[in-house]
């Protein structure tokens, strides 16, 4: 298969940085091929705003939604984004390695979201969620966080990682992707996402590293998590009643046995 | 009371800018003196990165929070970031105008927290929570939604709003903000955030900015929502098992009266 990594983090020799680059190899060394999207190393701009679009349907009235569309039908999309799209649509797994700030992806992967999924092109009000443009293609998360896993639980100090990370791969189900079970490597953080730390640090993270590397492995025969979907809606967007759908918020109880063997 | 209006959109004649225009008239009408932050408009760099650090604490390996600590300590903060807390430390109620994106605040107003709230100076491991440093403030969010209100309950398809919202209320209690509950625009988009459309809309439009700003004369006697704290936790940072706190997303359960008078 080919591989898309959206890697987001302004440190190259980080956490995220060395996870990036063992996933990499790893995929390589499968047969895979692989792509890199480096956030900060390509700069890429977070802000959705006029100076992208050149070529304005309203000059007036900047209306981010109207000039997506626009430009996504007049071939004037700004390259970044034409670059994001082309390398998505190149991919059968898009993996997304991001540090958890703020209790959500850092603000040029959010940016990532705002501009690349180019409303009319990537979406419309019919073509989202199981009839999305992406169907068929896995995407997954692989989060560091500061905070020890145990504060991550409900009603715990770091919030639910469940309710954390909801928003973005919600966002992944809207354009149609099958999303993968979030791989996630606790206590990253301390004097910040690297490795001059204490021989016991460092072992927990190379441990966190082998555990990713062997799920990467057998990502391909992983079963999604279950979103809502078309059937599980009224026309005007409302859960049916009878419907008590599957929701992503379930992935905990679904840990890979790699993660617990790890014993941190 | 002093109010900060943190908004985000990046068109003036946007509805967002005219919930920001009425909200900041309205509040110096009843006798408070009111300061933007206008993140797109200033120009705001929603990145957090090397090239803000003038002097590194390392200037081989950057890692975030040892440069903020490092920079906090030593008065060496990024102009804007000071700005940005001079800001908050003058007002009594920080108030957020802003669009959902992708599920989320748009990428220049995460960008804000990434970089505004910075570690040593706005919080330490244990300045956090009801133990914060803006305890006696409050915070709220006004937010405006493409979709409509019907789309946004539980297993709804527009995701659920409480799930949305909980990742950056969250936050904002994480500095010790009393966060109060969000004001709701549904079904504002369409072509753009604009008054570019027919007298229903306008009038549903200017029915929220009538409801918001009758909330407004009132907001300093509200309850704020209730977050877990340090009583509930354990030293790990786990919920104590006789705990069940509220959490914020009760929050539509207490929608003001205002709002349902909207019928819409």
């Amino acid at each position: 298969m080919h591989v898309l990594i959206v890697y987001t983090h302004p440190e190259p020799n980080s956490f995220n940085g060395a996870m990036k680059t063992a996933a990499a190899k790893h995929l390589r060394t499968l047969g895979h091929t692989v792509e890199i999207s480096d956030l900060y190393a390509e700069g890429f701009d977070p802000a959705e705003k006029a100076a992208h679009y050149i070529d304005r349907v309203n000059p007036a009235l900047f209306t981010p939604l109207a000039e997506q569309r626009h430009a996504g039908r007049n071939g004037t999309l700004p390259d970044d984004v034409q670059r994001e799209i082309d390398r998505i649509e190149r991919a059968d797994l898009v993996l997304f390695q991001f540090p958890l700030w703020w209790h959500a992806q850092p603000a040029i992967l959010k940016g990532w979201f705002d501009r690349v999924f180019v409303s009319g092109k990537l979406y419309t009000s019919s073509m989202r969620y199981d009839r999305g443009i992406f169907r068929g293609k896995r995407a997954v998360l692989s989060v560091t966080t500061g905070a020890p896993e145990a504060a991550f639980g409900p009603g715990g100090r770091g919030g639910d990682i469940e309710l954390l990370l909801w928003p973005i791969q919600y966002s992944l189900h809207y354009v149609g992707f099958s999303v993968l079970e979030p791989f996630l490597s606790f206590s990253v953080a301390g004097h910040g996402y690297s490795y001059e730390d204490d021989r016991e640090k460092i072992e927990r993270l190379e441990g966190y590293q082998d555990a990713w590397i062997a799920r990467l492995s057998g990502i391909q025969d992983e079963t999604p998590l279950a979103f809502p979907g078309w059937a599980d809606w009224d026309d005007a967007g409302r859960l049916k009643p009878e419907r008590t759908p599957e929701t992503a918020l379930r992935f905990r109880k679904h840990k890979p046995a790699a993660i617990d063997a790890l014993n941190c």
